[in-house]
């Protein structure tokens, strides 16, 4: 026993030793995509405080939460977002099962290649065109549709894949959050079932931390294999009010952290602002025409206006794309 | 460079010595309140299966979901539900806000102590007393009052409070599932905001691990603050198909074991049972009349009829409470 002890003893003072040896190993930037501004400091603030265990602004890890809309705040929405681009395309594919599509409104102008034409019927030319493309699979099926087309298609004006749109700077932040005990949703106006298929891979937030909007979904034994059937009806919206209602529904948590690109996000960054915790809530503002898109106030897709004016009401952090980022895209094709 | 290269050798050496000179702990049961019986047997050695990597069972933890209807599978459900006895009790506590309630069904009844009479009118009545007890507070507020109500309410057979009436063999399962690697989730018809107050401290499930039904949510500014108000409007209920559904539209992935107790249960069974992966299968069957209840096929609460023929057929585990189980209640009341 003694001699045991004694070896634990030596053991003790060795590593000790070891660790005095060893030159401690500056970490590297986390951010190395953001410039040191004020955007970047705020939110380099936020975590160092949250996370500093005995004092009044800490957070334990399992309320951590950081909730980020998707289109024009992890990748590019214009000039179109991306899932409408899906369903467009899905049209075409779809077009030979439906003949009647060749005279009927919205199809017909799309099928002509006058995108515009088809989109001025408004929100309801928008829902047929997404119940047409999105309904009638199921889940799995759907997920696989998604996969092969985002294999293959290509942004309109960059060449690139969509999933090479992703924001760097972004990137790095989710990482960041997370090597600090934060766990990263996607709260999304967007299709749920178009997320996941490939979040996980692109962004490293997994199925179960994606909360988006919903077409109802049901059960059916075919051929005594349970499948669950995607059916031509929304179910919820996650946009504006409905952001809060989604995480609240999907998390039962309020978020301390929320990043957002437009009115859309508004209530999301409302709600996560009236915690009792402390609380970052961020906009990513699109001001680099020469490396993405500037748009803000008068963009049909993903504007900002409200949300910009209760920025600076409440003294929420705006990025400032051209400013603040070094990098826009992830440079390496996810 | 050379006396540390040495030490660390030294270490190393040292350490293996010290691993040998411990003699192994042998780790304590998990399952202590389980006789070694087939049900026993039949979840360890599938724990032991999708944890072994390098083989074929293997499953990543990633994957590890488990999925627990709550109502008889994790706590007792007779004499009635527990949202129940909730909801009867808020009736009484908010009758005088509501004099109409004195000649109006079914709250007349219930107020006269005639619960069977209330009852009598099915869904419909239900339905009312479920709509009147449920809405109309924030979210926060329901909250508070589901804790304030379960801290003082009692059993009506055991005189226990009800997060005592859990079951003691249930909460070694679901530590023992995560200690390799699974993550626990509810999976329950029972209402998301009666659950989430109190999964934590009692299962050890958190907020975001638990899917239930939902009624309708609404994002409201009261002077200033947001708030989400619940409306008398149900949205989704997960009871028998809709636990699939559900499972898909908070998780978005299939869960490789589930359990249940009913036919209530019976899709979220097949559904995890006909995945790639192995899976696990588990009813809890109530076959102990002296230490809980014994009821099945006739039972109007948590009836298991056709659940139980499946798993004859499919060969699903069945835990028989009376023979698996060697104590049924958590001895320390959570």
């Amino acid at each position: 026993m003694t001699s045991r002890r004694t070896f634990i003893g030596a053991l003790a003072a060795g590593c000790a030793l070891l660790a005095g040896c060893v030159a401690p190993v500056r970490s590297a930037d986390p951010l190395p995509s953001w410039n040191d501004g004020a955007a970047r400091q705020s939110i380099v603030a936020f975590v160092a405080k949250v996370t500093q265990e005995g004092t009044a602004g800490y957070v334990p890890t399992a309320e951590r939460i950081a909730v980020f809309d998707n289109d024009g705040t992890l990748w590019s929405e214009q000039p179109v977002y991306v899932q409408l681009a899906f369903a467009l395309d899905r049209v075409r594919a779809l077009a030979p099962q439906h003949p009647e599509w060749q005279t009927q409104e919205p199809f017909a102008s799309l099928l002509k290649g006058d995108v515009a034409g088809a989109l001025a019927g408004g929100e309801q030319a928008i829902a047929q065109i997404l119940t047409a493309t999105h309904a009638g699979t199921t889940s799995e099926e759907f997920a696989a549709i998604v996969t092969d087309w985002l294999a293959t298609a290509r942004h309109p004006v960059t060449g690139r894949p969509y999933t090479a749109m992703v924001y760097q700077p972004m990137l790095e932040l989710l990482d960041y959050l997370r090597a600090n005990g934060f766990r990263t949703f996607i709260v999304s106006g967007g299709g749920v079932e178009f997320m996941r298929p490939w979040t996980e891979r692109v962004y490293g937030i997994p199925p179960e931390q994606v909360i988006g909007s919903t077409i109802k979904t049901q059960f059916e034994m075919r051929d005594g294999k349970p499948v669950l059937v995607r059916l031509p009806a929304v179910s919820f919206v996650d946009d504006k009010e409905g952001k809060p209602v989604g995480i609240n529904a999907a998390i039962g948590r309020r978020p301390i952290a929320a990043f957002g690109n437009s009115d859309g996000d508004l209530q999301m960054l409302q709600w996560t602002s009236a915690g009792k915790a402390p609380s970052l809530a961020v906009i990513v503002r699109h001001t680099d025409a020469d490396r993405e898109f500037a748009y803000d106030r008068a963009s049909s897709v993903g504007r900002l206006d409200k949300a910009l004016d209760e920025a600076k009401t409440r003294g929420w952090t705006v990025v400032d794309m051209k400013n603040d980022w070094k990098t826009i895209y992830a440079s390496q094709k996810p």
